[in-house]
């Protein structure tokens, strides 16, 4: 597959919001391949990416984008994955490794099995990477240096098309990790779904109570609110299809969570000083393991700094 | 009270925590009194800000230490207020202003009402800023900067005190709001206690999870749940407090949020894309409000500035 010294001939990336169109700078800042060809099925997102040279071409029609394509990656909503499955399959080789990028995988490989059984080599992969903003004009050729990929691999699929995949992320600036779809969607749930959901239940919460405080919550979002509303401000789309794909596990953490709040509830209802004493110091101890796997810096920031 | 054109003879800080010694280090580095003097009860806290010179004077007894002060400053845990104030009540002038920096207001005001009535000028106030480090060590001058202060006055405070807190809370950078302890305690009780409440309870949750899935939760903590355990390593001490103080608010607000998660997690059971869509599209706009407010940047960060 290596030709001219480039990992690929030709890749294509259907779908060029934040996800799909950092990847396929990266293909082109790191040189990864010959030709690069984008899809999106709308007009406003295929102009926009042109006019960012997202993609060497962009297509209007998604046969043309994928067609002789050693790598095709699926960079799009969860619940679209079987109607692109389908359409492009036609004009797939037998060569051809198609991937992708969802935060939630079994439900998502199960929706395409019709076709993986048989005639496309799909090796599914996550970047644990993102932003809250979304589009073309969103991504970044950097978004997932030193960030986690994980490669849930089907049981069909051979080592040799699981480790291009592999070396594919490790040359975007990835560490990559391989493990089951069931054990990923489990991770994810508690690590990053139930993170979401509670941000955007929170600032629901309290934009509710914008009637009463008015402004108040705007004004005073420094607090600890705002980092919420970080969250709380990603892609809706996408956001939506991850719950639903990965409902049994988010399901699940939220039992957990709410069982954990209902105790914090009482204890506070009862004066219970030293039941959140106690887990209060818990906590503590899980960012001090965070802090030292590297995983994040010890110093304050709180919206000082200024980013980049 | 201006004299040398500095705007106290003596201000005495009680408590030299995150916050009491970040206001000593504010007060020198704008010179607003001739000198200042510190009181921690714990011998660790009192020889690590001599120190560091948190403040110009140590004591090892509060009385001396708030003795002849203009200004006091109660920089202590909220349950500790009605034995500080009985302890220091002896020793004040008529002169002398009492403030705080506490996050519940109602009941703290209310656990010192026999000293305030009569003898002590209390003006509360409450620095909106904070990180999630604790001590001595952790406070810097620069912390209140550009940050909201807001000071709930009692009805016997007089203008010309309140107008001091003011003028005091603006010379160390902050803006400065008034309002009733009643409308600051249920403010905060969404923009801050909640937060905090729900940072603390998923990390919890997450927890318990970790003989399930190891290391994973540090390991791809990036994802979103990093974000809350910052939050979730503050003070369990002053949180124990700010809960068991601003009980009533935050147990309404506790209500709010589950009746939403409740929703939330009916729609994910019953496949109601629609209702999820049309909830995080809502979130999202209260995000678009606090970045035109100024409170916050559009730039994505995710952990990626080098943090001073």
């Amino acid at each position: 597959m290596v030709k001219n010294k480039r990992l690929f001939r030709k890749v294509s990336i259907i779908g060029l919001g934040l996800i799909g169109s950092s990847i396929a700078l990266a293909i082109k800042r790191k040189n990864l391949a010959q030709v690069t060809s984008g899809y999106s099925r709308s007009l406003k997102t295929r102009n926009a990416a042109k006019k960012l040279k997202i993609t060497d071409k962009i297509e209007n029609n998604i046969g043309n984008c994928v067609k002789d394509s050693d790598l095709v990656i699926i960079c799009t909503h969860l619940n679209s994955y079987k109607s692109i499955f389908k359409k492009i399959s036609p004009y797939l080789s037998g060569k051809t490794i198609v991937s992708d990028v969802g935060s939630a995988k079994e439900s998502a490989i199960a929706s395409v099995e019709k076709f993986t059984q048989n005639k496309i080599n799909f090796v599914p992969a996550h970047p644990i990477a993102g932003t809250e903003k979304s589009g073309p004009s969103a991504g970044f050729a950097e978004l997932f240096e030193n960030r986690w990929c994980i490669i849930t691999p089907l049981k069909n699929n051979t080592s040799k098309d699981i480790n291009i995949i592999k070396i594919f992320w490790k040359k975007l600036g990835s560490k990559v990790e391989i493990m089951t779809p069931s054990r990923h969607d489990r991770v994810m749930a508690i690590t990053s779904h139930l993170p979401h959901l509670i941000a955007y239940n929170i600032v629901s919460t309290a934009a509710d109570l914008e009637n009463i405080t008015r402004s108040d919550v705007i004004k005073y979002s420094a607090s600890g609110f705002r980092d919420f509303t970080r969250i709380a401000s990603s892609d809706p789309t996408m956001w939506r299809d991850v719950f639903l794909s990965n409902k049994d596990a988010v399901l699940e953490m939220i039992g957990r969570f709410s069982e954990d709040l209902s105790v914090l509830q009482k204890a506070i209802r009862w004066n219970d000083g030293e039941s959140l004493y106690k887990l209060f110091s818990k906590t503590k101890k899980v960012r001090e393991k965070i802090i030292k796997a590297g995983q994040d810096t010890t110093d304050a920031d709180f919206g000082r700094s200024k980013r980049k």
